[in-house]
């Protein structure tokens, strides 16, 4: 009746997330009460805005050490003692990084049965649903603009870049490497990649979008942001989802230039958002989803690393920048 | 047949804005061509983009050393070589700080008869449109909301208070000094004002706003902009309108912490815009400025100061914090 846990033994603070700042525990597998339900893990999804949580409050409250490491989670019922769960059915879970959990029941939702079981966590999850909004609501794509993708090989900004595609926009990704662009380019159909770790991005970019962007889904913030800001359009419309260069680490010395004078005078509308705030239209979304999938004109990838213990390097790689596709841990 | 031109004799750089940029030059009177108008120039409205016309190409194009000094002015007719204009009739026009220009008369509308007619460049102007629209389509201020305007003294911001107060919402103004917020209080009826020079002005904004901002209206990027982007609540609107604190003077060593972050987790929208890009709405804009400002809701405060000769140093006072209301200059 073990329980194996990843605790975040300490906040990182301003050092880089690295292997000691966790520490792997043995528990004791709880017991649900009235109302609640024992879930076992399968796949624990890693994800930039891990380590955001780990700077202080955002959209939740900020991680504190010694806690279980927070992340949702594809988790298996085990014991339920709620009426509309039972053994068997899959749900996806915010217990944290440890094999078992208990949740109450009324915060849980019995997933599609759908193979394979994995896309629950990527295409038809937070990733999949992120794309989709962040791109359509807040970007307003529309058939012959220019989208410009930062994090274009990760799990959001692979999908976002194919829908653009499916909306017939010309597509260009950032991303960090030649190998990385080669795959958005000849395996998901962007048009175009650009590296930002070249030491000519900023040219390399103008040169990919010679009239400007109309659209902008920025995953990173820092430098790529700037440089995109700077390319806008008049009018175009920036989807900010999220600031993954400014996650780990020090604070950035300062934000980027031209904000908000570039602003005013380029018109741009500037929206953040996180996919719960869309909650009313998921249905429509993830139909579309589903259907873009089965006629193959959505590819998923997905990056599985199996084991628990690897749930810490899995998520410093990440920050890194080693993913593509949407990474998650097999438990 | 004299005609007075202030020209801008050398571009300032990265130095604030001094009278030493300028010189006075006596020129001579221009005589229209066909399809053209002669001017008389009554009014020239000053702005804090003046100053940012020198620092590049804005929505328009960058000023140049030698060039006759930009900016609008409420001109006579004086001549006429078009149809719809005669001697007499005044015009809204961009003919630079100079007594005399010329004009095609196809970019000249005929002003309605108006007493004062220095509201022409005011309530009735680009400023008051500036605020109308700026408040109305991109802040989408509600009843009951709280409405932060930076630069609340100055000719846009002393009307975005005021329209905010019409519409029901809590205003507070961020201006410099004491005795600004007095005149924001007690004769504007802002709920409050900040002084944004007061050595602990962040603290203070925060005791004005304690639940937070709605609506923040801003037209001086820099450090004020931070502070109330930090202090807006979720889903909160900024209407980005100008950038003052960074146009006189050097680059700005860092933009805004916390862009993009912030905008992501607060769900903030930016919008950028120009008054000319809500063009087709302006009858119904000024059916209201001029309801409210007959009824004694709006009132108009007018900074006008005399003679072409003291157009330098009322823009540099300008670009100082010298005025509240609209400034303009007699010529």
């Amino acid at each position: 009746m073990t329980n194996r846990q990843i605790v975040l033994d300490r906040l990182p603070g301003a050092d880089h997330l690295a292997a000691e700042h966790f520490a792997l525990r043995q528990g004791e597998r709880p017991t649900p009460g009235e109302g609640e339900v024992l879930l076992k893990t399968r796949y624990i999804s890693l994800d930039a805005a891990n380590r955001a949580w780990m700077q202080g409050a955002t959209y939740r409250s900020a991680l504190e050490g010694g806690q279980v490491m927070a992340g949702g989670s594809l988790s298996e019922v085990v014991e339920s003692n709620v009426a509309h769960l039972k053994p068997g059915d899959l749900v996806f879970a915010d217990i944290g990084w440890q094999e078992y959990g208990v949740a109450p029941g009324r915060r849980l939702e019995k997933l599609p049965d759908l193979k394979p079981e994995t896309h629950l966590l990527s295409v038809f999850g937070i990733a999949g649903l992120t794309a989709y909004f962040g791109l359509l609501e807040c970007g307003q794509p529309k058939a012959g603009e220019t989208v410009v993708i930062s994090a274009a090989a990760g799990s959001v900004g692979s999908i976002v870049g194919q829908i653009a595609k499916i909306k017939g926009c010309r597509v260009v990704g950032v991303a960090g490497g030649e190998e990385k662009g080669r795959w958005l380019t000849e395996e998901l159909g962007f048009d175009e990649a650009v590296d930002y770790k070249a030491t000519d991005f900023k040219r390399r970019l103008r040169a990919a979008v010679p009239d400007g962007i109309d659209v902008f889904f920025d995953n990173t913030g820092g430098d790529v942001f700037e440089a995109c800001l700077f390319g806008m359009k008049n009018h175009g419309r920036i989807a900010c989802c999220g600031a993954v260069s400014q996650y780990d680490g020090a604070a950035p010395p300062h934000g980027p230039r031209g904000i908000p004078g570039l602003i005013v005078t380029k018109r741009l509308t500037l929206r953040g958002f996180v996919v719960m705030d869309f909650a009313d239209q998921n249905a429509k979304a993830l139909a579309d989803l589903q259907a873009w999938v089965k006629d193959g004109r959505l590819k998923v990838k997905e990056d599985i690393i199996d084991g628990l213990e690897n749930l810490p390097s899995a998520l410093i790689g990440l920050l890194n920048g080693e993913n593509r596709g949407k990474r998650m841990v097999r438990v």
